[in-house]
């Protein structure tokens, strides 16, 4: 037989009720009762049945998070903000970096479709995953597009481009490059790219952009940038599409003796708390973080109760002007 | 009755081995196997046995990983190194971020002690959390000292002291003020400050230690900065407990119109990539983040086998030298 609850009451000597509040840390509880309570459960080798209840029940009160690397700062302070939020509602969070990882990517929606998560927020850059065909999946997405039945969360790219690239030529710059990730990956990123070119040639000019796949080691992005340098002497200034490559820019820049912003004007993208702290002179497109988060947990929540929701939710941004561009 | 596996084989028209390769990812399959497979799914509600047998063997294959926060990039890198590498070894991993918040670490370890997760590797900062004292958990600690029972991984706090003091020393500095966290935390992080305290005297000088605790917002860290500049205006070095601290000591020093390394030597802690990469210059003692996710995940393995394991685990540090100091 297995332990009962009230096993556990009887041998630790407390009621139900107290054994109860101890497991689900509720209300005031002397430490004897608390240490009782645990010495009996230790004892008995007793298992509540939050795991039975998730049997029958076939809910596990587990999210999972799937994006590239939480080693980066834009997914790291995102999931830190959606694990803070979601254990506020009850919820428990796995966590997948997927980076470069299909095969992972495909094993978590596994755990979705046969239940061993309740849903999925996903951030990713794999390509080609059929799992995410089925219908009505409860996951919701941060900036990537997989299907036509899957919500996106996205802060305004396209405003977000215009605000860079207007400001960069406000400054006086002349030629300017930007920085994206892959023509063919299906995100709202790419709106970034499409504002950076619609803006560039309202104005005259000639927008250039260059490939940079987020999924590269930074040894790689480095030698991108410098080939960017040695192609173009007359550069006057980028729109990285991120602040980690905008900040890996300012160095390979230096390498090359060229100063920020004296030789070269540089905007970067997403405003994380830290690059702010420790480089707040990096001029750059912020992104509303807590919101997303917030706005992905209540899609999810209402995919999961079967409400419909919109297919996309764009989020406003804000330019930061520190004294890089 | 609940759908077994022969009802998907034999809805979906294949064999049980089929449906059991495509649940669990194994081999190869054609996408019209695989949608016919998760198609029965669907339609019978199925639900694998694997939640079942986590009631009846009461493991999870799930591990816990309780740090401060993953939105700081030593605890981002690490937690990214620790899931990748369970991955691999067949487990999930669930993220907590307990920055002062001892009552959801108290909770993480409940999820443990009622079996709920297999075994949870810890690096917060909360005190005084009595179900630690459980004796054989299943619990690995990095940088924190639990209880005599609780194994310890850590890199070579000492060394890491003695190299950036001597570094500083040598590079002529005379008064170098050390940051490091409250003196009562029970972290091996202390014998960095007692070993630059040992290396100071050793010198002749004059040892001074700012307290800042890892826990409070930069802002709250930037008045404490700007205060030791103000309080000790003939300050030639700092030393400080991590690479953000030092990043934002060095923002804190250009506001008061002192220039690194002219006017200021600057010595950090960590050596995350991403601060390597964006802030090459900066001197710092880095620790070996590979080398102690493995070596907890191996000893975390022990401790679930029952196998004796040692203490403590000291890990080897290196200094890589920038430009800052």
């Amino acid at each position: 037989m297995r332990p009962k609850l009230e096993d556990v009451a009887k041998l630790a000597n407390v009621s139900k009720t107290t054994v109860s509040r101890v497991l689900n840390n509720r209300g005031y509880l002397s430490q004897e009762t608390i240490d009782r309570v645990y010495q009996a459960v230790k004892e008995l080798n007793y298992q509540p049945n939050v795991v039975a209840r998730q049997l029958y029940k076939k809910q596990t009160r587990i999210i999972g998070l799937l994006f590239p690397t939480i080693a980066n700062p834009f997914f790291g302070e995102l999931s830190a903000e959606l694990e803070k939020r979601l254990y506020n509602e009850g919820f428990k969070v796995l966590i997948g970096n997927s980076m470069n990882d299909p095969k992972k990517e495909a094993h978590y929606l596994n755990q979705l479709l046969t239940k061993q998560v309740d849903g999925l927020i996903v951030g990713t850059h794999n390509r080609g995953i059929k799992e995410y065909n089925y219908s009505h999946l409860p996951v919701v997405a941060i900036d990537r597009n997989m299907n036509q039945d899957i919500p996106v969360i996205e802060s305004d790219n396209y405003n977000g481009g215009v605000l860079a690239t207007t400001h960069l030529i406000n400054q006086g710059a002349k030629k300017i490059i930007h920085t994206n990730g892959p023509i063919e990956l299906e995100s709202p990123t790419k709106r970034r790219r499409l504002a950076y070119e619609d803006t560039i040639k309202a104005y005259g000019l000639t927008p250039i952009t260059v490939t940079v796949d987020f999924n590269i080691p930074y040894i790689e992005k480095k030698k991108i940038f410098t080939q960017i340098f040695k192609d173009h002497p007359d550069l006057d200034a980028i729109f990285a599409s991120n602040d980690v490559d905008a900040a890996l820019i300012m160095q390979v820049a230096l390498e090359q003796g060229l100063h920020v912003p004296k030789d070269l004007l540089l905007v970067g993208y997403d405003g994380t708390q830290i690059i702010q702290n420790i480089l707040p002179g990096l001029t750059t497109v912020v992104q509303p973080l807590e919101q997303i988060a917030q706005t992905a947990i209540t899609v999810l929540k209402q995919r999961l109760n079967n409400e419909p929701t919109d297919t996309e939710y764009i989020l406003p941004v804000t330019l930061h002007k520190g004294i890089t561009g």
